[in-house]
């Protein structure tokens, strides 16, 4: 397969749970070496940028803080992009202090826009009341992502999609949402490395944000076997990949 | 208007806020000197039937409490009556009393059935984490109300409707909702008086779930101009109410 630059999952495809998937590593230094750029897009949203950078360095990964793109950094980006820098964040605080670097003044009043993320904790009635109150005032909303769960170290974990559901149902508006599968979160991403869709491909372990997201925006879609792949999910999805490799130690051998 | 019984909603029709409707008492008194018999119909969710019979005493209405038929009740019998009687009640302390002296046991594993009222404070990320695992369990999803939202003493709250959508939204289920414009919550009001859907009319302020729910199982509709009633929602609801009086006040004038 021939690409110009590579786009690439964090979770599931640099590790799996607190545990980094063998050979990736070696994988991104070849990458280097051959000159094919290549930047991380990654959904979560409980994290700030330099917290994921930081994890990945404890996993034994030296990748620079600015070749990682999430949806709350893509967020404040097209937040401030189109002036709705007033913003009700409904965010953890950790991943709060991407959207205060980027200038975005998080309010309780007269929000522009209501930002939704993965709060965790930070999701409660009082909170999500706020939100809607906002929303009805005139405030857009925002979804850093719209997933609906993901696989927490005990058992199933909502995402923010639920909670981003419950305000489009209250205020009768649809949410626009920032992260994958956005065509507009792997074109921010491609922009950072001047390449068209047409010459990259995305590396991910989720069949439907990952694959089905990059080939509806123009890009190859190369699903890995580590993380949360299930044959079966793939199967019905009828979401056709690109490339199915192992993990991604394999990808250079395709390249 | 020949009616053999009235079903009436309690929230803006009996009180508007903390301030009984003048001659509502009055009316009542009238329909019992003329034997139509009354039940009452709320979506109320906060509260345990004992409790809202008790706030109508305070407002200087005289009415037993089996005459009133509350999402939470009508939820408890049914569930009961199915054999679903394991819960994860996600319900305030004090809706849950009337679950638990129908004989269903609040769990919080194993559940039959997942039950969704407006829990206020109880609506937390753990409380819908843990609904949504039972849901993915096999759990049935109850909705006592999908309604949007009501108004409260300091602005909009969010009601049942928003978390109910959340929880369909990550379980990819549909809930089954109990209260109005459910026409098994008429039917069961209207079981206990012995009557028939053709002769008995609904009063209430909500076009929606009062009239149109009335309507849709074959009553009349009577809205009142009192409570959340605007002549604008009205016309935009494509919904023509039998007839609009200003009050229950004046009800026994068209009967």
């Amino acid at each position: 397969m021939k690409v110009g630059a590579v786009l690439i999952d964090i979770d599931g495809v640099l590790y799996v749970g607190d545990r980094p998937v063998a050979g990736a590593d070696r994988a991104l230094r070849e990458l280097d070496r051959r000159g094919i750029p290549y930047r991380f897009v990654s959904n979560t949203t409980r994290r700030s940028r330099r917290s994921v950078a930081g994890r990945l360095e404890g996993l034994g990964y030296s990748i620079p803080e600015t070749r990682i793109i999430t949806a709350p950094v893509a967020a404040a980006a097209h937040l401030r992009e189109g002036g709705r820098t007033r913003c009700f964040l409904l965010t953890t605080p950790d991943a709060r202090t991407d959207f205060e670097e980027a200038g975005i003044v998080a309010v309780e009043e007269g929000a522009d826009a209501v930002v939704v993320a993965d709060a965790a904790e930070g999701l409660t009635y009082a909170s999500m009341n706020r939100a809607f109150r906002l929303l009805m005032d005139g405030a857009d909303l925002i979804a850093l992502e719209k997933d609906r769960y993901w696989m927490g170290a005990d058992g199933l974990m909502l995402s923010a999609g639920p909670f981003v559901a419950a305000l489009e149902y209250a205020a009768g508006k649809e949410a626009e949402v920032i992260g994958k599968p956005s065509g507009a979160f792997f074109l921010r991403a491609l922009r950072e490395i001047g390449m068209n869709p047409g010459e990259a491909a995305m590396v991910g372990d989720d069949i439907v944000t990952d694959i089905g997201g990059a080939r509806a925006c123009g890009m190859k879609g190369i699903l890995v076997r580590t993380g949360k792949y299930r044959e079966e999910t793939v199967r019905r999805s009828g979401i056709a990949p690109d490339l199915i490799i192992d993990s991604l130690a394999d990808l250079p051998d395709y390249l």
